[in-house]
């Protein structure tokens, strides 16, 4: 009746040695549990999440400033079963949570007249940017400044809440995680992406080492800890799993495209390459599930409109690989061309059926901006099931 | 630091003979205690609510169809401290959920041609509206239709929620209290009025016994029961304290305006005599507190800009009575006109400050169509403290 996903029995993600135990028809995860008992299981990882699983992207980017505390307690209070954050480095190593090291948007550090002179040009993985970044500034300095919706133009009723929360430490996030587990009697998922990893240990401030360190700190570098690691660099996930046992996802851009350590180390293969057999075989080596864009689960056409899904769902299940593609918006400006609405491009159009789509196709879960609307399209998914 | 209010210590309100026993400066709501215990007390009332109480109203109609399961749903995740109820008889003496009985523009009752013949014109509290209306439905029939959102022209998105919710009837919501009561392990508060009574009742179609007797039914009668009864009439409060011990407010409408139940009955006073102390006295007589419209609290000028607070709170609490004006919203177009920003009209103003400015009267709660932005504005008020 009050269409919570949660409160609905249905499908769980459950991976690798634990779920070969179980009764995985009855789970309804026969693909990918039997595929993972032939792979010979991931360590003993057993994401026990609802499916499809709803990821709060960046919070909940379609309401607050986006990695913010509150842009993450509005997710946890709607309902999302995990959230996710991104993680940047300060000059003196801390981990804080910025989708990038770019700062020029998401803070008013534009309008701090003490850091005018460390506005400054320069290349991040072969794109050159202008303006604030994290690692010129230590965190007594981030923490000066305070977060702003990203995309106001877009996302007007955002901007309501600009200037009221700083940039978290991902060590924060982590004490907010374990204080509010404690008060829900559950734990608190947590998503955590290594931004640019290879650029930044260029700069002698390597993510992942850091990153293990809080992981074990907080108790969650354990294979069944409440929290997803995340990378576009296979060699970060790679090196993430040299240093915990946390589940990991190795998430892939657009066709074409070449993560940016396979840039630097000379590796031939592109996306086209990972989400082939072989591909996805080797990133099931040392990872639970693949986090593409919604593009390689359901490719559009010159339009914008949805064509035929691609045999990623099932290939990927094939290799014990769970699928958590990325990013439903609500907006019109964001959905598939067949899903827009009216004229206006920040009004929302018809993201149920764009939802349905996306989870017709078999996908584990997905990436929302808006995870209330996720858990709602969750729900009809699962009950019409 | 997630700012909830919830967790911050602070006032709450505490009414009449339990608060005498309590050290009141303390709890810092001396003028209030001390007026209730100078007038005897309200029969041991005791509204255990934090200060000021963030009222859902008709759930979160900022974000969802008003009054559906979904609305009060996500007030209660995002941690609303009260969620309001308005009620109104369907043919068969069902009490359901609606603003009005008018449901033309909350349900889609225009798109059903099997009711067609229901669209008829009629005279409610002197008012000629045209439309469809509960009294003419039975529950059954009215099952069949859905809610959708009242002013699309202003809340477009939340459109997406059409048709998704039914008309709830007040034991659903009774229900729906308790299991989330019991999930949560602490009440959920419901705040139910009472509307057009006279003109229902004489149409034998009296609110206040069945409302009595589904809150007897649910052990919500009490005078610490986890209710706050309202209504515009004071006739219908006074017959409800005569059937419940549940707390209970009156609710006042615009400066020289009249209580329906007052023009049946030749009572000649208007609001104007309700809010001196002869009115609030004898308001204190039979209830608990008082809703004023928020422009009894601060009037506006003739441009719509706040001008000087009236003394209606320091004379509401002389005499023992709580506040909970109505009803602030985040949209320019709602908000008072020193605090709008920008020439949209369904874009946000500044909310904080017309949240700020009300709560710095003293007044002890509000209702608001976004309860998440009003308690991170109690959160501010009570920091600030």
């Amino acid at each position: 009746m009050t269409e919570r996903a949660q409160a609905a029995p249905g499908r769980r993600t459950v991976i690798g040695a634990g779920a070969a135990a179980l009764t995985t028809a009855a789970l309804g995860v026969t693909t990918t549990a039997q595929a993972a008992d032939r792979n010979g299981g991931h360590g003993g990882h057993r994401l026990d999440l609802p499916v499809p699983t709803v990821i709060g992207h960046r919070g909940t980017s379609g309401y607050r400033p986006e990695h913010t505390l509150g842009s993450y307690q509005l997710a946890l209070d709607m309902g999302a079963h995990i959230i996710e954050q991104d993680l940047v480095p300060t000059r003196d190593g801390h981990l804080v949570c910025r989708h990038e090291n770019d700062i020029t948007a998401t803070t008013d550090v534009s309008a701090h007249p003490e850091f005018a002179n460390r506005r400054t040009t320069k290349t991040v993985d072969g794109v050159s940017l202008t303006g604030w970044f994290t690692e010129d500034f230590t965190l007594a300095e981030l923490k000066t400044l305070r977060a702003k919706e990203r995309i106001p133009a877009n996302r007007q009723k955002n901007t309501l809440y600009d200037g009221r929360w700083e940039i978290p430490t991902f060590e924060e996030v982590l004490r907010w995680a374990d204080r509010e587990g404690r008060r829900r009697g559950k734990p608190v998922w947590l998503y955590v992406e290594t931004k640019h990893p290879t650029y930044f240990r260029g700069l002698g401030l390597g993510l992942e080492e850091p990153l293990a360190k809080l992981l074990r700190r907080y108790g969650r570098h354990r294979a069944q800890s409440p929290v997803i690691l995340q990378s576009f660099e296979p060699g970060s996930v790679q090196r993430l799993a040299r240093l915990v046992a946390t589940p990991r996802i190795v998430l892939l851009s657009g066709a074409g495209t070449k993560p940016w350590d396979f840039e630097v180390s000379g590796d031939p293969r592109t996306t086209d390459d990972l989400v082939k057999p072989a591909g996805l075989k080797w990133m099931a080596s040392f990872a639970q599930g693949i986090g593409p864009t919604l593009d390689l689960i359901i490719p559009k056409d010159a339009a914008g409109r949805l064509t035929e899904p691609t045999t990623l769902v099932r290939d990927a299940h094939a290799q014990g690989l769970v699928l958590h593609p990325y990013t439903m918006r609500n907006e019109n400006t964001f959905l598939p061309a067949d899903f827009r609405r009216g004229t206006d491009p920040n009004a929302y159009g018809d993201a149920f059926g764009a939802f349905a789509a996306y989870f017709a196709t078999g996908i584990d879960g997905i990436f929302s901006d808006n995870p209330d609307t996720a858990l709602l399209a969750a729900a009809d998914f699962t009950a019409k099931r």
